[in-house]
């Protein structure tokens, strides 16, 4: 059935047909948009054809087919190296690029777009793609606020969206954010299942134990943000520095016979605040040995 | 009103008044426990003698009231400064041992303890002062089995408890685990916190979106903790390393501005696993990064 609704509706063009891409085309062919995609080297289309997509030959033809250009290459040179050529044809439209890029690029490519007066808008996709369409994933959107207002209808096909604001390199800012803690939360989930791997406890066992305790502590979070932003590292009720001897675990993990490489990195943060003779302030202070480009 | 259960209760004497010392003491009075208290230098005693406490002293003499001594000093040092001497007494009491220390500290406590025949108990608290005796606060502990069964009523008083077997080492080895984790994780936010300041985003907007994120992201970890236990990192279903260039969140750190420790950690976990041809491996093979004692 297609109503006036649908009639007014955006066509819409992926490309780049890799895992996340495809599945992004995927939601939107099952919201019923008319969807064409292209993919560099062909064959990635198949599965979409089956489901309905219009599979153009060429990335020209992709961008003349739709209204709004969705793009999800390999990085930031390839989304250069697809859309230069056709910057022409996109100044009609609207670009959603939701290519993993670093934020300066996003910004370069912000930057780029305006030069060609294309409405741009850069999206961060806080999702794998299993997780498309379904509650808990995000996407992180900046840059041209008229797209996202415009097309707001199809961008909440595949997740909850945030607007962070016209600097098209801001959502990606937050992104890497989020991601970089993420990773780093990783590797400390690896410290504490190699300590234990000695004695016989499993990586499962830990994981049951870390997942809940993690969570907890996650609670603490705007405490120490409470005081790195009140930029006084010395108000009372804060553990000292003086008092939190890390080096105990860097220890216990080579009695262990594992490696340290997280918790000493962590122990290092301390060490430097306390040879600046910090050590009478909070621990949130590590913020100050991670911000300052020291290392 | 002391009816018979109250009467078969043991009378409780705690060494070491210091933050976590009083407030376990003050939740033993709280409960009925007929309690003394003990500490090295003297005042720190006043609060709770106002609460119902009696002040022992000397350790000795503290010793000597009771029928289960709780340790809770400064360190490993301490603890066999102070109760070496009384090894005689000790052995017709119990010993529930909180102070911190390395596993290997425990152990050997446990060891000297069965020498001395002290029924001994270690225990790690997993939770700070002020979260005594509310949910969320659990103990672990590990040592004499006769010792936490029989005395479960009043272990109860303060926490949550788990009991992870006759190695005295065990409860500190999994407290070091966790403990580990969260250090770790803390250094992941204010990576990301740092990332982001440049830009004038404050921590705490971060820790608002961070501890969502990364409470959804502990997920995670049962699946890698899986392939670890599994020995095959090769397994399908994972991205692997080849694709996971974490060295562009260290270069957008030196892009913003800041620096990048604790990302570039957890590049470095990856780029070992690369540089052994492990790049179509799964990222759980970084556990491996951080087992061997490599770096």
């Amino acid at each position: 059935m297609v109503d006036k609704a649908e009639k007014n509706r955006p066509r819409v063009s992926v490309l780049g047909l890799g895992s996340m891409g495809s599945v992004l085309a995927r939601h939107l062919i099952d919201a019923g948009y008319v969807t064409t995609v292209w993919n560099r080297t062909p064959g990635r289309a198949d599965p979409l054809l089956a489901y309905g997509a219009t599979e153009a030959e060429t990335a020209a033809e992709a961008v003349a087919a739709s209204d709004v250009v969705v793009v999800c290459l390999f990085d930031h040179a390839s989304v250069h190296s697809v859309l230069d050529p056709l910057a022409g044809e996109l100044a009609r439209r609207a670009v959603v690029n939701v290519t993993t890029t670093k934020p300066s690029e996003a910004r370069e490519l912000g930057e780029w777009a305006g030069r060609a007066r294309i409405p741009y808008l850069d999206g961060a996709i806080m999702a794998v793609p299993g997780m498309i369409g379904r509650p808990g994933a995000t996407v992180l959107y900046s840059g041209s606020e008229d797209v996202f207002t415009e097309h707001r209808e199809l961008l909440d096909v595949w997740a909850a969206n945030t607007y962070y604001g016209e600097d098209a390199g801001r959502a990606s800012l937050y992104d890497f954010a989020l991601l970089s803690s993420m990773f780093v939360m990783f590797a400390g989930f690896m410290q504490g299942a190699a300590l234990l791997a000695p004695a016989g406890v499993s990586a499962r066992e830990f994981a049951g134990l870390a997942a809940p305790w993690l969570t907890a502590m996650t609670g603490e979070l705007d405490g120490y943000a409470k005081v790195i932003d009140g930029g006084d590292y010395g108000v009372p009720g804060e553990m000292s520095l003086d008092f939190m001897n890390l080096g105990i675990y860097v220890e216990a993990a080579a009695e262990e016979g594992v490696g340290a490489e997280p918790i000493a990195m962590v122990q290092r943060l301390v060490q430097r605040q306390l040879d600046a003779g910090r050590g009478g302030e909070a621990f949130a202070r590590i913020f100050e040995s991670v911000r300052e480009r020291s290392a």
